[in-house]
């Protein structure tokens, strides 16, 4: 069975959304909004929900005709929507870069049992300098220095979420013992980012520990996914380079001694669905033509590395770039062949990424989007996919309304929730306890 | 009108709570119990609910024997009621010792759009070597270094949640214009502790921003509550105690040109309440019965500076103690003064604040509560008080059945809600837009 999650952001994955008629103004801040949307990605039983983050506002040229430059937190916007849904999955982004692990550890404990077992952690590294800015840091970090303390990061949450054991709260009113002073485990870490005593403050969480999700797709990226994530958001523009990167990082996994199914490949799918094919090229291209020039300048610009455009002509190809020393390394190279193999002008490819931004987009009917997921999926380049909705909420009812049936039909997709946790969704083991010391010893061998 | 909040710990907020046998086991992690709580409370037009905080789990002796090592974290939990409730205010505790400015301004200006204007953030000092060890710290900080720290991040704080006007987002499909670049304002802010860029990437919030909580006793907590705090709490164990703390911050606050009614003065009270004095009394006779001694000089032990004293006799009086250098000094002074004026062994003084923890402590029926809030009100000596429910529901639920009824029957207190956001029900003003540059240069002053 594939799996699905819904990435949901603000108007729509669509640079234009927020101009489309049936998009809510100022959909970012609309709890109501993402309420709706979370019912309906549990009413298709989809496996989660998923929220990227920033932890800076968009700024530079054409900022002021995107918008992503309010919007919510995620930790506290999947914790507002754990009391309004039952089932499905919430994955929220929390960066490693300007964090502390006791505090990225202790809130997704938090949404966990807030939850029922229903949290995932996707780990991301900052990139960029308005993220540096905001935390007293007048550069961003290298990259390298960026997973060195992202891989220190990870074991330090992992280890404070294990630093009760499973039934370490007895809660034995009789006698009076709280809990079993043998389950409580400090980690006296000092390490070279961070230094942390421990315990946790929360519990030992319903599903063990969140899952862990990554999406780097640098070097260094795959590396730490394929030691430690469970579920891997990726960017594949096309099948090919889709399989590519599937058995890569599954044969990284192995090298781990993990089983390919311990680490699920979900590639990202713009999808814009009509009842017939014409009806989807309209919806795209009313779309399109709500693009304007410097928002689809703008959007380049930032996806290429931060590389202002702004001045170059808009109908002459895209001007060769330096290699970002940015984390967006692999999204440059993606865009710079995208724009060189389809011999593109920047405004050209302004216009084709402004939906999926490089990732698999399909314009067309429900059965036209099925046939590619079904092909990726049975091809071995996913295990699911994580959609990302040109609008919201039309984008998102037309896939659940149409897509999510007929990959029903074929047998591709579950009817109904069989399990309560999202570990339980995605098919991924119940991580036994292990102690804090074990975590620490194995992440710095 | 007299206000009043909710103050819900775990269990309750005697220290033998969970022992009793109305109180579900693992109360601190029990969602379906805060909903309830929260609904009781909202259903009774309390003005807030709050939560406490520590970035550290219970230690020392007896730890083991109280139930503060397993709880939600306030911020994920309070967005989590937010979604469950319509009206009631939130207020979270988050510490300026270990969190960075940005994080906190984003987290509550996220649970502010999420609940519609209903956000309090309740700004203390960390001061215990626990969670200086989760941080990095070998040492807590000291007294005041801990307050500079605090009174720059709060202006970065203020900054920071207006550093977009408050019609910055002007969403103008037509044009393809979605935010005024003139209403975007940075705040590039180089102080001794933070380095922050801004804007925050979340629009001005629903009541302006989240009203300001604080609770520091001390010199340097109450020249900062009377500069800034719009809501402050405290333990006062007597209504000349409370009287002259009341007048001693309305006057600071004046001295800060501030009218009396900017800033709302509210003691914690903790209340039994019964049918009838007999069983009032006996309710909390039962309480005290199931304090374990262990547990009672654990109490001490942490009210009274971090002093273990669990090696002292119990049925002699409190030893003399040096003044201890954590936050704790005011709290200090209240109990040793406790123990010193009734003549109160350890033991004793440990029953003693079993309940209230030094606080104004009530038992009785109905009336005689109300007599003792309305005494307190009448004189001076507050604006309202922080409900500190011996056990919860039942607690919370004999407070909302008894003495809710009797305080709206006297006048004293709302029978419905009247306005929408945390800040009008206290009756605070809108805090109109300042530019960033005026909270850094006024803060700085």
């Amino acid at each position: 069975m594939m799996h699905l999650g819904a990435f949901l952001m603000e108007s729509g994955h669509h640079v234009a959304a927020w101009r489309a008629s049936s998009v809510p103004p100022r959909a970012g801040l609309d709890f109501a909004l993402y309420r709706q949307l979370a019912r309906t990605a549990e009413a298709a039983c989809f496996d989660a929900i998923f929220v990227a983050d920033s932890v800076a506002a968009d700024e530079g040229p054409g900022a002021e005709r995107m918008s992503r430059s309010a919007r919510f937190e995620p930790l506290t916007l999947l914790s507002a929507l754990a009391a309004v849904t039952e089932r499905i999955g919430l994955i929220a982004t929390a960066t490693s870069s300007y964090n502390e692990p006791y505090t990225v550890a202790r809130q997704f404990a938090s949404l966990e049992h807030l939850s029922g077992g229903r949290a995932g952690w996707n780990l991301v590294t900052s990139d960029n300098a308005a993220e540096a800015g905001n935390f007293g840091r007048a550069e961003h970090i290298a990259h390298e220095d960026r997973y060195a303390r992202a891989r220190e990061f990870l074991q330090v949450v992992l280890a404070l979420w294990d630093s009760w054991g499973d039934d370490a709260f007895v809660n034995d009113k009789a006698t009076g013992l709280h809990h079993d002073p043998a389950q409580r485990h400090e980690l006296n870490h000092r390490g070279e980012h961070f230094a942390v005593r421990g315990p946790l403050n929360v519990a030992r969480s319903p599903q063990g520990r969140p899952v862990l999700v990554q999406a780097g797709a640098s070097e260094a990226g795959r590396a730490l996914a394929a030691a430690s994530a469970e579920l891997v958001f990726t960017a594949q523009p096309n099948r090919a380079a889709g399989q590519a990167f599937y058995a890569d990082l599954k044969a990284r996994a192995a090298a781990f001694g993990r089983a390919p199914e311990a680490l699920k490949v979900m590639p990202g799918v713009f999808a814009v669905v009509g009842e017939s094919r014409a009806e989807a090229q309209e919806k795209h291209e009313a779309l399109q033509a709500l693009v304007h020039p410097e928002a689809g300048v703008a959007l380049v610009s930032r996806m290429i590395g931060n590389f202002d455009l702004s001045g170059y002509p808009l109908d002459e190809p895209l001007p060769e770039l330096p290699e970002t020393s940015t984390g967006q390394r692999s999204r440059q190279q993606l865009l710079s062949s995208l724009a060189r193999d389809g011999q593109l002008t920047l405004r050209q490819l302004a216009l084709k990424i402004a939906g999926g931004r490089g990732h698999l987009s399909v314009v067309g009917t429900a059965a036209d989007v099925a046939d590619v997921l079904q092909d990726w999926f049975e091809a071995g380049a996913a295990d699911g996919f994580n959609l990302m909705p040109p609008t919201v909420p039309a984008g998102l009812d037309d896939f659940a309304r149409l897509v999510v049936p007929e990959l029903q039909r074929r047998g591709l997709f579950r009817q109904r929730y069989e399990g309560r946790t999202l570990r339980e969704h995605l098919g991924l083991a119940w991580p036994a306890h292990r102690l804090p010391t074990e975590h620490l010893k194995t992440a710095q061998a």
